[in-house]
């Protein structure tokens, strides 16, 4: 055959039988490609821009049809706000306050007043200003997997987790600038007693990390340690924390329509000091919310036009994020699903509302697989791929996620972590610049020639395209040599190395000194009581 | 911890722990869920819109930077046309060819107005008019793998293709209304004479399909075969099949810069009887195109412009497609790359420059991986992704496409028909009427409650969400006590399961005979004369 689409595969063979590929970890272009395995800066991807206008999933009429709906259920079914601190600042704003009851009524106008004092775009500072990231417009920034009660490796299965595994987690995440933040435990130390878990967590973050991090909103006292954490971390006054916002908190509702306390809390203490807080209703489609994806994006919506607008009675101009979190469950069996096209939906119509309110968007890299199979990779990029379009800004567990949440992996933090570099590179600006067209070069080589070794080839070829950790792009005969690796394989070699090559970063003496002084006293304290 | 993001992998292992979860052929919504094993019809995808406006990976300006330079290609470098008789028709429509040469240079305002001839949108018929597809506009319709030297199931591993082979490939092909034609051979039947292969083959695929297909332009004769047995299978007259493309072709550059005789032959033969010619340069940056995207774009659009024009000089309003292929090569071994970052953007300015040109555009559905672990789904997702937000209509190599298209993979066909349904479910509208926003729902769930039980959820359940084939969305448990299967498990059943419940397409009897007349007589005149 002489077409060329059969040509092809032939020429593929013929060049495919090459020496051994080196790989490095981190991927990325250019740099000591091949020279040696340290863990790589990989500087490039601090800062990520998207380039493209996100897309509508719905019409401008739909959207005010769900944005319509949500004040109507505001207004006429309200929201349980179970803290009574809480409900005196909302009657006193003059939403309706049922007597003897948690339910708080909105009118529209009220609602929406509130909201519009949310500011945009802002910066979330770290404690190296370096890793300083910027939350909305068209930035989109990159937190690991949290909260997850399990871990799980290839080498030694699934577990619940530890301090060790905690740590190794977040030295991950630190390893590689496509990563720009902690969003939380990334799975839960559960040898460490719950009272003074926070403590040594966050110590550890400000250790191991220097990138922005999370607290958990689960009662006031832990998010004042946290305040305290942040602020030594970064050497500043309280003063100037207040003035930058450092620390984020993830606040999700009591799906369907209830705020609880601990959350209420968490806002009250963290907008209060202009920290930052990220709102995010869970509604599982057929579970916790409406079976149709539009309903439970009216449910959605209401409850983050709530919590959004309860942020700003706190204060005025605070930093928030509309979170959306609508997935759909498996009908056959109740069983969550995620990443679906249902989801993609629910993510893109997500960003329209976030949109039109003028507030960054936080969305999910998600996945419902057990194992690092084809599932476990179309799901998250769906996921991804509705982060982009859709227009997201601060996307949670994006590297690590697995069975919807329940654990940690390593080698699917590894997976991830290429994805979101080809995400990243995908979105980097196409180069049509005129040496970029390379008219000489298609001058110079004519009908019928090649282009290996032309000037135009030679000068770029080391960092012409992105090297993926992971791709095995060997032909068939020399990957059977190799043993017939998977993905899987490949992303287990690469966390262990990884973490091997692990360097802390620097952290001056005198913070690390009043950090562990601060620990130290609090947990002398007995840090917060727990009823266990 | 009582945040929500944590309380929910608690709840999702509580609501998982479901009976065996059943599953069918084709997934999809609604139908025989659970009862019975037939391939479905799953007849809502036989047509696909991109709900969604095609975005920009390069401003507009750069598109034109691309433009300018591939007609100025055009001008100075020039192509070769190897067949005179190309020659000699544009040299008569006033292209330099010049004097013992090849080489053709065209004046710029002649490319552009031959290209201005090419109709937009337009029908592909099939034997079975329920198959038309409308290419073009926002239409999205997908081709099988085509032209894979080997295949492989996990079963039986990786071979050269046989007869038995290449009708089970078209089986499956027929099996799922989410491809919509046959692109050429799945794999190469190397049991079947090259001499009479394509009257075998053409005629299998008109008695195991009704679907359109393609015939390779490999020599007028060839294409003049492939004529008859189109309008045999239809049951129409010539006069019918001029009047309603019904066979279409792929003709691939022999890049760089040159078309050869072959293919040259088949865009004379095909579009003078207004029949679809798929103009395909196949650009490898680095290899047979330049080392950077954006100057393999201009040698791509060179190629292509010519061949589109070329398709107009023969018969001015023949449907006509362009088609990218451009992807590019690693760096460190000289082997090909697909689904790559450099390769979305390939596909999304492809279908920036189709669209400027007016002029439906092809692209495909391509990966490198070796077999069927995370590599091969993320590399296919990205693919796709590309291909939507980009404004694909006409998609190649949509489902089976191994190790850079020389493996048709068994398994690879059921998990690309899964990502391309759920593909299609995430571009159908979501639905905001009244109804969909589940007001009364919410208000009767209220704050603390849940939705299984609601009338709303009741009604919708059996169909409220897409059903995948191969996502296995068991708990940890279930899933380990199934014994942890992969996808690749799931796809390897899926395929058999398939095959097995094939049912062939009605064909009128006496078409059937003036078929197999045809092919008889022609095999028994010799076929086409080769050379081996």
């Amino acid at each position: 055959m002489s077409s060329i689409d059969d040509i092809v595969p032939a020429a593929i063979e013929n060049t495919a039988g090459a020496p051994e590929r080196r790989r490095r970890v981190g991927g990325g272009r250019g740099g000591d490609r091949g020279k040696g395995r340290k863990a790589p800066a990989t500087l490039r991807y601090r800062s990520i821009l998207n380039t493209m206008d996100p897309s509508s999933i719905v019409s401008d009429e739909g959207l005010e049809a769900i944005h319509e709906a949500s004040l109507s259920v505001l207004e006429k079914t309200g929201i349980d706000f179970m803290l009574g601190e809480a409900r005196d600042r909302l009657k006193a704003a003059g939403a309706d306050v049922a007597p003897g009851s948690e339910r708080v009524r909105f009118d529209r106008s009220l609602v929406m007043d509130l909201v519009r004092k949310a500011p945009g775009p802002f910066t979330l500072h770290a404690r190296n200003p370096e890793r300083n990231i910027e939350i909305g417009g068209r930035n989109i920034a990159f937190a690991q997997i949290a909260s997850a009660p399990y871990c799980s490796d290839r080498d030694n299965g699934r577990r619940t987790g530890t301090q060790e595994d905690f740590r190794n987690l977040i030295k991950l995440a630190q390893s590689f600038d496509i990563i720009h933040m902690t969003g939380g435990y990334p799975v839960e130390p559960t040898d460490l007693h719950a009272s003074t878990r926070h403590l040594d967590c966050l110590a550890d973050i400000v250790r191991l990390t220097d990138k922005p991090f999370h607290a958990y909103s689960l009662g006031r006292e832990r998010n004042l340690d946290a305040l305290e954490i942040v602020r030594i971390g970064r050497g500043i006054s309280a003063d100037q924390l207040e003035a930058e916002p450092s620390l984020f908190t993830i606040i999700n509702a009591s799906s369907p329509l209830r705020y609880d306390a601990p959350m209420l809390q968490g806002i009250i203490e963290m907008s209060a000091r202009n920290q930052v807080v990220v709102i995010t209703p869970f509604t599982l489609a057929g579970a916790m919310a409406p079976v149709t994806v539009a309903g439970a994006l009216v449910q959605q919506n209401a409850e983050a036009l709530a919590g959004i607008a309860f942020t700003q009675l706190v204060r005025p101009g605070a930093p928030v994020v509309y979170g959306g979190f609508t997935s759909n469950v498996d009908m056959k069996s109740g069983a969550p699903a995620f990443g679906t096209p249902e989801y993609m939906k629910a993510v893109m119509a997500g960003g329209q509302l976030a949109r039109r309110y003028g507030v960054p968007y936080r969305t999910s890299n998600t996945c419902a697989a057990n194992t690092l199979d084809a599932q476990s990779a179309y799901e998250s990029m769906m996921s991804l791929w509705a982060v982009v379009q859709g227009g997201g800004n601060f996307i949670m567990h994006a590297a690590g996620w697995m069975e919807g949440g329940l654990t940690a992996s390593f080698e699917k933090f590894i997976l991830d972590v290429d994805m979101l570099q080809m995400v990243a590179e995908f979105l980097t600006p196409l180069d049509t610049s005129p040496d970029a067209l390379a008219m000489d070069a298609i001058r110079e080589v004519g009908p019928g020639g090649h282009y290996f070794g032309t000037a135009h080839t030679l000068s770029r070829y080391e960092t012409a395209f992105y090297s993926p950790i992971l791709s095995d792009w060997r032909n068939f005969e020399s990957w059977s040599q190799a043993g017939q690796p998977t993905t899987y394989d490949h992303a287990n070699r690469v966390w262990k190395d990884t973490l091997a090559n692990y360097e802390a970063p620097a952290l001056d003496p005198a913070i690390r000194e009043e950090l562990d002084a601060f620990v130290a006293r609090r947990k002398g304290e007995g840090g917060v009581p727990t009823d266990f």
